[in-house]
């Protein structure tokens, strides 16, 4: 059976297409510039042969859609015969509101699903208008492959009312739904599932840490998530590459008072212009680290500040589930920065937690494990470094919903 | 010695005249209405002699003060000859900025000090501007009198840079000095203070959490302040009786987009209409418990939502500190309301944090003792109730300010 994932966004789609059987992706590429003018990029994953950043014109998602159709099934790049061997698209959507709850399948262009996708618009803007023009796309270029849904948002609907509720005005949450939805919910499910199936423990209490050029840390409790940093929006929690995180409330007035930033901009300035790139210029941790390397003062800080604000989490989450048996690293920087890692986890014996210098130091040298154990010797706490993998996560549940199982 | 203790709004002014040598309050009250009619309040401590709510005309602060002289040196219900026995007045100032760093002696009233504090205007503005007015009254009332600044930012100062500063644009913040300065410092500072001389442990490590109408935790180190959970103002953190405390800063132009707040009201709709008010119609928590025994959801929800944010600001700080030794509760609320004090301790057993019920029950009985504690049998951390008392401290401080030690 072969799934192709897609990850749409206003103007770009990323795609895998798995083998599900042998569970490995057979090819992967990226549309960018979809409605501007078309950029392409696709490997065939066996020979890693391919095209990069070739101009293909794609007036919109349709057309990204048959050009990846094309070449999937082409004799130069191709990986499969024709269409109809794709059983099924799992689509990536980053909020379904309090309407889509689980991974489902979309019943027709005005069904429910769809319905429901649409009301979502306000919590993610961008990212859901891409979702429903690639959505339409696929109806219009695969009108008989059953197209799935799989929510960023589903594993955070497990949270407690204490942790999801906001404590504003009521009336005014209610009519629009305001409340923490968090984000990144499918690698905080990945990576939690396969920490437990390592540790061998239902109901271990996980702390999972996916830091990426997003970053958001969610507390799992026997496998299900019971808080998370991010919000109603991904811009709460802590900093990222260009966004501020947690601040004062108070300080968006502040700054449209005295800095004159208008409200159209403010949410655009909060999320591109802070964070690494705010502080230093950089929004990539390796530009940073380079800096802060150099001497920059302001770089040091932001990756100081970073750590800080994991740390804080990870004892939070301790005190909300009143333990900590694992933490879990994942993510671009998760993975790759074992100096935040360090830094993060330096000082808390209280916590029983203590990590193993020397295979923190060569989790490089293990990507392709499942589960890196980076754990110190006299650590009550297992630290695990785990490799994400949404995509999978998103074709393993699309497969499920496809198959009734 | 005695020591006039000056709390001014913008339009109310609350008064104790301490007399240091026997560091008892002789009598205290309240100007309220300034600059709108005037009502006057005065307690004489020694018999309860005084006059509530009486109709006294207060143009502006200068007019309250000279209200309040006139009735310390009055006949009928005085405690002083006349105001030259007043050795200092002590001003509590919400927010000192980067500027206002220590307690000080203000150096006339186009000094350098006056100049600071019209700097700290935009940090807190009704109250600043309030504080300015109160002090000039002072100056035109009591020339010769010394006029010392207890801030209750300074505390905080010892915050390092990483719990400090906002990941947000570097000159955006430096221009305006858009940092964290926390608040109630001066009770944390006091509360604190008598927890160390209590544990006689001078490195203690001590979570104090101020609840009352306005709420915010501190993460105490060997006497010093490493961080606290209000910020740039006294919005952030915890939610209160009617502000909301931390939310994803993208709600903020979310609601000026969906709900049509504009930008000049967000400020005030954020800390006027929300906390408990927003959620249940009630500011004060004694109005929310009815609410939840009555079976308001709402209610119970609120009430959950505070114990679980202050849970997980103990978790956060013992992360940031490497332990706990002590966890105080001070101020209306944590001084009074032994289920919320449950609540918040409940199931922290990971901590080493157990409570002995039957103490923390009867902790009304013992008002006036300097520390009630209500520590569990198995407790590795010691768990402290301790009222608070602002106005000593600030009274403290100004004595040592004017006597140069």
């Amino acid at each position: 059976m072969f799934v192709l994932v897609v990850n749409a966004g206003s103007s770009s789609l990323k795609y895998q297409l798995f083998d599900m059987d042998k569970q490995e992706v057979l090819a992967k590429g990226l549309c960018e510039r979809i409605k501007i003018d078309g950029l392409f990029t696709h490997t065939r994953l066996s020979d890693k042969a391919g095209v990069k950043q070739i101009a293909i014109p794609m007036n919109n998602h349709a057309d990204a859609l048959k050009c990846v159709i094309d070449y999937l099934t082409g004799a130069e790049y191709g990986v499969i015969k024709d269409m109809s061997q794709i059983s099924a698209v799992g689509h990536r959507i980053v909020s379904g509101g309090p309407w889509l709850i689980d991974s489902c399948l979309i019943d027709g262009p005005d069904g429910k699903v769809m319905q429901s996708l649409r009301k979502c618009i306000n919590f993610a803007p961008l990212h859901t208008a891409g979702h429903i023009q690639c959505i339409e796309g696929c109806m219009t270029i695969m009108p008989d492959v059953p197209q799935v849904l799989v929510m960023d948002t589903s594993f955070h609907q497990t949270m407690p009312k204490k942790a999801y509720t906001y404590p504003i005005k009521i009336d005014v949450a209610q009519k629009h739904a305001i409340r923490r939805y968090g984000a990144h919910g499918t690698s905080h499910k990945y990576v939690s599932q396969i920490a437990l199936q390592y540790l061998g423990k239902k109901d271990a209490k996980i702390v999972t840490c996916h830091l990426g050029n997003g970053s958001s840390i969610t507390a799992v409790n026997a496998g299900k998530c019971v808080d998370t940093s991010m919000g109603l929006t991904p811009l709460e929690g802590v900093m990222m590459g260009s966004r501020c995180g947690s601040i004062d409330p108070a300080i968006v007035p502040f700054l449209m008072e005295y800095e004159g930033i208008k409200p159209e901009a403010i949410s655009d300035w909060m999320n591109n212009e802070c964070g690494f790139k705010g502080m230093t210029g950089k929004s990539d941790l390796r530009g940073v680290r380079e800096l802060a390397a150099n001497g920059d003062e302001n770089a040091k800080t932001a990756l100081s500040i970073l750590a800080y604000q994991v740390k804080k989490y990870i004892g939070s989450y301790a005190a909300a589930m009143n333990g900590v048996d694992c933490v879990v690293f994942t993510a671009g920087i998760g993975e790759n920065d074992g100096d935040l890692r360090k830094e993060i986890l330096d000082d808390m014996s209280f916590f029983g937690i203590e990590i193993d210098e020397a295979k923190n130091n060569s989790v490089r040298d293990h990507k392709d494990d499942p589960v890196i154990d980076i754990t110190g010797k006299n650590s009550r706490v297992k630290v695990l470094v785990i490799p994400t993998n949404e995509e999978l996560a998103i074709a393993t549940d699309t497969m499920k919903v496809v198959s009734g199982k």
